[in-house]
């Protein structure tokens, strides 16, 4: 039996961890975030509202001595960088809230902690591909803070005070949902709405690269990482993630391999300034030997990321059969 | 007129700092420490006794408004692994908490920050040099705690509410005064004590490489981190300083060049397991390439490192005169 606590359930990759957690693993269960997370079918789950950051909010959930414990809550990008405060108060001082009532805990507790971080502790410039050993310089103020949850991450773990390990999540593609304000929506934009039937807009030329896995790539990464023997990581607990590297030309191409060209079509080009100076400053394309190594599976291809899409979100069979997992 | 404010002046390169802007810069010093730093001959400066991290106590320290603050407070890097909280509250918390003081200021208040970090950010396993885009993975507490300053210095100078430079410290070699318990005390003690007639002891092989730089060479990258032009930092705002690397042989060779025999032949080997483990893990030698390109400069030669403690230090003359600085 595992007693597992997922912080931030009520995100997107936290309700298909949660998902997950059903089909798979889970007796034990809770469920946290600010706002009530709603458990999948088959999941028994307490379900708790509380803002992490606020006095005692922290020790109140790791006081079962959950065994995992999932830290995917986060103020995101766009807010972190429009509210300093905020950002710093969920995404630092939550953090290392999190982590201090779980060392002041004591008596031998030293639960498994699997913790979300992102390709935004890189900033440009950049090699051509980001290896494992390549300098965390973030250029927003979300990804100063995920280097910071980084550090304060390994620095526990070497201490013995818990067994952490960090997942550098790609950038999901493609996000479920509502376009949202975010730079990045873009990306998941040109596939989601001309699938709905929808014109997209693309503010950036098709030669942009960027780095993406699969919303059903991300949870497995996290399943993974709740069952790696963390032995193998040594001092250096923050894995970068394999991802595909794809051109936004090549998601457009496999858009047309994927559901024809009557649906690629309805992708419009209005170039934004903007976006694509902040696009500019994000990383390309990465070498993640650690993670591959470590067993991280990538999804297998941008086409095999828009069926991920079809299947798990359109509910429908895709018009070819996925290709087995590498 | 500069109003120039020094946080952590007590201490040993805060004490050369101080004797540094006596002779070439201050008008109007304010010297803090936990405890009274003593102002050198020649310095107007003003003495104040506070704990960082206690509340308020970065607010009055700013009150001033002065131009230029140079951060060398913190708990040592032996101390701060005893002393995990203390470590944190004085090292984090109490950076932080002189950041948001300086933010919290506003109206337009946007001070030069010079802020001593450490070769402590990185950790084992290194290249043969390490360069300035390699990843920062600390294996102390305190490298840790380095590594998080940084990266809000970087954060901080990025938003605008202060003009940060971090400098990354070889270790300091020669370190005058009374031998210390710090794993890395035989580095300095194998030049100082033969040079004050006593015997040293060496607890590690003659092979093992290491990266130094005088307190004066020291007290030099502050002085020209306050005056550089921060434009041509870009959003990487923390710089390895360059250094010599030598290894122990080659530090004793010195010494005997420099000293003689008689003084070469009070150094005796009594391996130590513990200290052999620990320096292990510490960097040997840097590719500093951008600190050298913005025009910091390290110490000439070993040689130049123990001349320079005969002169500061033993108030000798050396005994041949020192090269001119490249």
């Amino acid at each position: 039996m595992t007693r597992i606590l997922v912080i931030g359930a009520a995100g997107m990759i936290g309700r298909k961890l949660s998902e997950r957690l059903a089909k798979e693993a889970a007796s034990e269960v809770i469920l946290h975030d600010v706002v009530a997370a709603k458990p999948p079918a088959g999941l028994k789950a307490r379900v708790v509202v509380a803002d992490l950051s606020a006095p005692g909010a922290a020790a109140k959930l790791v006081a079962g001595r959950p065994e995992v414990i999932f830290h995917l809550a986060a103020i995101v990008s766009g807010e972190a960088e429009a509210d300093f405060e905020k950002g710093y108060r969920i995404n630092l001082d939550g953090t290392r809230l999190l982590f201090e009532a779980i060392r002041k805990t004591g008596d031998g507790y030293r639960p498994r902690l699997v913790f979300t971080s992102s390709i935004a502790v890189f900033g440009a410039p950049f090699p051509e591909a980001i290896d494992d050993e390549y300098l965390n310089a973030p250029l927003t103020s979300y990804g100063t803070q995920k280097a910071i949850g980084e550090l304060l991450l390994s620095d526990y773990s070497r201490r013995g005070f818990l067994d952490g390990i960090g997942i550098r999540l790609p950038t999901i593609c493609v996000r479920p949902g509502k376009p949202n304000l975010a730079a990045s929506g873009f990306f998941s934009g040109i596939i989601r709405e001309p699938l709905a039937g929808e014109e997209a807009v693309l503010p950036v030329p098709r030669s942009v690269r960027h780095w993406f896995a699969s919303p059903r790539a991300a949870t497995g990464f996290l399943m993974h990482a709740m069952r790696i023997d963390t032995a193998k990581l040594g001092a250096r607990r923050n894995l970068t993630m394999p991802g595909i590297s794809a051109t936004v030309g090549e998601q457009i191409e496999a858009l047309r391999r994927v559901a024809g060209d009557e649906v690629a079509q309805r992708i419009r080009e209005a170039p934004d300034a903007t976006i694509q100076r902040i696009v500019a400053g994000w990383p390309q394309n990465f070498a993640p030997q650690r993670a591959l190594a470590l067993g991280f599976r990538a999804d297998a291809s941008f086409e095999e990321i828009i069926r991920i899409h079809i299947e798990d979100e359109l509910g429908q069979r895709t018009l070819r059969p996925r290709p087995d997992r590498a």
